[in-house]
């Protein structure tokens, strides 16, 4: 069995996070379409653009380590995405459905977070740099995405569901 | 059927990192035994102790919206948890390992770190100024969580692994 060096980590992990992009994508317009608040639907049709630029991002740091795009099925985002389909189902046409619609976007946002941290800090140790371009780029779009819900939530979703 | 308010979406969400930490609770001896840095089990260890205080915490916040401490299984916990078990396995003997371990445990630091913040701000609105206190408390101590292991990887985990 070859040994399992950070290289591999690095690959792994980028498996895992190109699955779960993937799966944001097609989550995404759902939640769209189930929020009541305009600008919470038109915060989660502008991420899902950002998301098909990550997917692309992750696409072209596959072929900067000479391998093909592939994913691995990542049981993390399958549970978050799976709270938030709870949240649309036991919360539909109630108070506070965009409230958790918001929650259930932050915790996606917080793990991307913290896989593109980690693969940026690996991919420095590893001397990839331009991945390193590629991974801080994104890094920044999430934890921005993360602060507009917080905003959000907080200027007018919580208001409305309380 | 009642109507789901502002006050329905934090108790269930009180009810699903109620389960999620005590999930954590389980995962974190596991981490500790298998990580090969002392520093990293050192630190996995004096985060169950906290997790401890942070169950304390939440079965208080319970009692002050009178109702009983309740679990509600969390698919997200349970699928961070599963790829961390997935690195214990895979990477079991391998260079790599810790910086596995530290991702893992990132990971679950970044889904706590999305609930905390959203609960303090739901206390927030809801006007229970005691639980916000208590949320704070907890979320701060999850964020110096998420960055002491970023430190630790950096000055440590990933050198070794590379």
């Amino acid at each position: 069995m070859p040994e399992k060096t950070l290289n591999t980590l690095f690959e792994d992990t980028l498996c895992d996070i190109y699955y779960a992009e993937r799966q944001i994508l097609k989550a995404l317009p759902k939640m769209a379409k189930a929020a009541t608040s305009e600008a919470l639907a038109d915060g989660f049709e502008q991420h899902r653009q950002e998301t098909e630029i990550h997917v692309e991002r992750l696409e072209k740091i596959f072929e900067m380590i000479d391998k093909r795009p592939r994913g691995k099925t990542c049981d993390a985002i399958l549970g978050i995405i799976e709270e938030g389909k709870e949240i649309m189902e036991e919360y539909k046409g109630a108070q506070a459905l965009d409230a958790g619609l918001t929650a259930a976007a932050q915790a996606v946002e917080h793990y991307e977070i913290a896989r593109y941290g980690t693969l940026k800090a690996w991919a420095q140790q590893l001397g990839l740099d331009e991945a390193v371009q590629l991974l801080d780029q994104t890094l920044a779009e999430e934890k921005a995405t993360d602060e507009k819900l917080t905003a959000l939530a907080e200027s007018d979703v919580n208001r409305e569901a309380a």
